[in-house]
């Protein structure tokens, strides 16, 4: 094997590549990425055995082959060549070893054999459908921070992606939730999803899955079977096991006869929970929300160290409430809020409370209540 | 005691004070800030027994007092207040509280008696200098690094500053080794220096005097006694023990007879030994420097991982020699240099090899080879 890459682009197809490696783990082939050059192509591929990743770049390969290398180092050896350089990297079958070169630096890596390398099985896509990078990013991104990190209940451990029924259509639906909290991304569904399987991907997968979602401009291929999920986009393919387990019915979570509503500027209210949380240093801090015609005081006791309490004008017409939240499930429920208003419609103090961001209903949180 | 003050003020000055805190001890005053309010200017202090840190700031005092409050609480509500607000602190001797208004924020944290505040002793400083801050920053920025932690030659745990003879007349020098290396930085005499006690700053003192002298027009007022070292500007002083111990005749560590002459770019240098050393994972990387008619080789060679080799362009007209060095060492070094070339002197390869910038004896470093 021997080909010419520039810099730029070898070391993006290397870090998307070795980003998926585990950096401790007890199979040594695992810490490799395997490169196959072909044509004027050289493929880039990395798993942890859940996870597959494949770069493609184009290269001046003058002699075709394949060959394993550690994927951490040949990353940190690219992102150190100087800017612009032109590499070369070299394996003769029976060395051992893969050179790389470039200008007067040049390194040598041990490999291992290519045999070795663990390729993802190829799978049986039942569903395939194309879905603009800016959905599949706000479908996640919006969802992510609720997913469960117990391991015991490893169906939470992912964002469950499926199609769902919603005023009479159909939508592609994400949603997470650990129990305390819940997301419900909905967007509109792609041609060709509607018999998509529901599906549990992972969170570490949604991790790698963010990184193909930055361009704007770019579409996303989604393939689903019962048992993976692949995203591809014309250089990178992300190929993921999804979680083997059954999603909870959720919708019996979202509360659909909360009546009080309280409508707040979201930026306003989050820097507001955040300062009065300042008081207290506990893991799990409760901050009291006190509602009274259009009035909210935020407050927190915390009889060790302190108190705090902040007041803000809202739109709340309903009845006095005092309800308490944990704060850091406030804080990050507020600031998936994009437009100006976040508005909470409340039961009772002890009955979960949804939060949707103005008079959106494609994205719906759940909080559950603490007793303050 | 109630004062009020601009959130900005009030910010740098508790932020300033409490990064002396100790974030874990079990001696409760100590995680607490002394708050002294009287005429037009109100005090902050820190301390955790070896250092302190007084800053202050003008107010508008209604009632002069004094009170003590948790540092780091306080420095995070202040933090998140909005940019430009006024901010009132009020306390009543008798109610254990301290609140914190600003706009329609409400904050009240617990108190600990002002008696209890460890307030450092006063000292007789034998000498004392005015010293412009960008001169202090160069003698303990370029020194710091060699700062030994081994906390059982804990006489090597700082920098040591003092007067020392060069070329026939007095200079003020910082010097830090570990054994390993050992870096000597000489600046001239300040007026009134001359007859200064030899002293060794606590590394955590080095660090806190880095906040004092970002300010190029600064003018450090330094005094010194054989048991403490003070650091003060028009609103901070910095109060520190000095180390207790004798630091080591370091002069006999800096060869002098080294005369094999190597001259490189400080900054191709740097990028090199970072490069070769990535192939090797271990922590004590050995880089070994092969030297020829102005020809520098670079090598590394890991027999598990891997191996690497960078060739530069180097001024050298001596016979041939091989060292080796760690490569973090060397790095360290090397970044060391503001001009374009590094100068290094050899002896042999089991030597102390000595390293300036260019032709600069003000900042001399020495580093122990390894054998490779």
């Amino acid at each position: 094997m021997k080909f010419t890459m520039e810099r730029a682009t070898l070391l993006k197809a290397v870090a998307q590549a070795q980003s998926v490696v585990e950096r401790r783990n007890t199979i040594p082939i695992l810490a490799n990425v395997l490169i196959e050059a072909e044509g004027d192509t050289v493929m880039f591929r990395a798993t942890d055995l859940d996870i597959e990743v494949v770069d493609r770049a184009d290269a001046k390969v003058e002699r075709a082959g394949s060959t394993t290398v550690a994927a951490v180092t040949l990353n940190e050896i690219v992102r150190k060549l100087p800017d612009g350089a032109l590499v070369t990297l070299t394996e003769d079958g029976n060395k051992g070893r893969l050179s790389i070169e470039a200008g007067r630096s040049n390194f040598s890596l041990a490999t291992l054999p290519k045999d070795d390398f663990p390729v993802m099985a190829s799978s049986d896509y039942e569903t395939s459908f194309t879905c603009p990078a800016p959905v599949l990013r706000r479908l996640f991104d919006k969802s992510k921070f609720a997913i469960s990190t117990e391991e015991t209940r490893y169906y939470l451990n992912g964002v469950y992606m499926h199609v769902a029924d919603s005023d009479g259509g159909k939508v592609l639906r994400c949603v997470a939730t650990d129990g305390h909290r819940l997301a419900r991304i909905d967007a509109d569904i792609p041609e060709g999803a509607s018999g998509m399987p529901g599906v549990i991907v992972p969170r570490k997968t949604v991790g790698e899955l963010r990184k193909l979602l930055d361009d704007d401009e770019m579409q996303i291929e989604v393939s689903v079977s019962e048992t993976k999920v692949r995203f591809a986009t014309p250089n990178l393919t992300l190929t993921s096991k999804v979680i083997d387990g059954t999603f909870p019915d959720y919708s019996r979570v979202i509360p659909a006869g909360n009546t009080r509503k309280l409508e707040v500027d979201a930026s306003e209210f989050a820097k507001a929970v955040d300062r009065v949380a300042t008081v207290s240093s506990e893991r799990s801090r409760a901050v009291k929300l006190s509602l009274d015609e259009d009035r909210l005081v935020l407050s927190v006791n915390a009889p060790d160290s302190g108190a705090a309490t902040e007041e803000l004008a809202v739109a709340y017409g309903d009845e006095r409430l005092e309800i308490g939240f944990n704060a850091k499930y406030l804080l990050e429920i507020a600031s998936q809020v994009d437009r100006e208003n976040a508005v909470f419609m409340f039961n009772s103090s002890g009955d979960p409370t949804l939060m949707r961001e103005g008079n959106d209903t494609s994205a719906v949180y759940v909080v559950m209540p603490m007793r303050v």
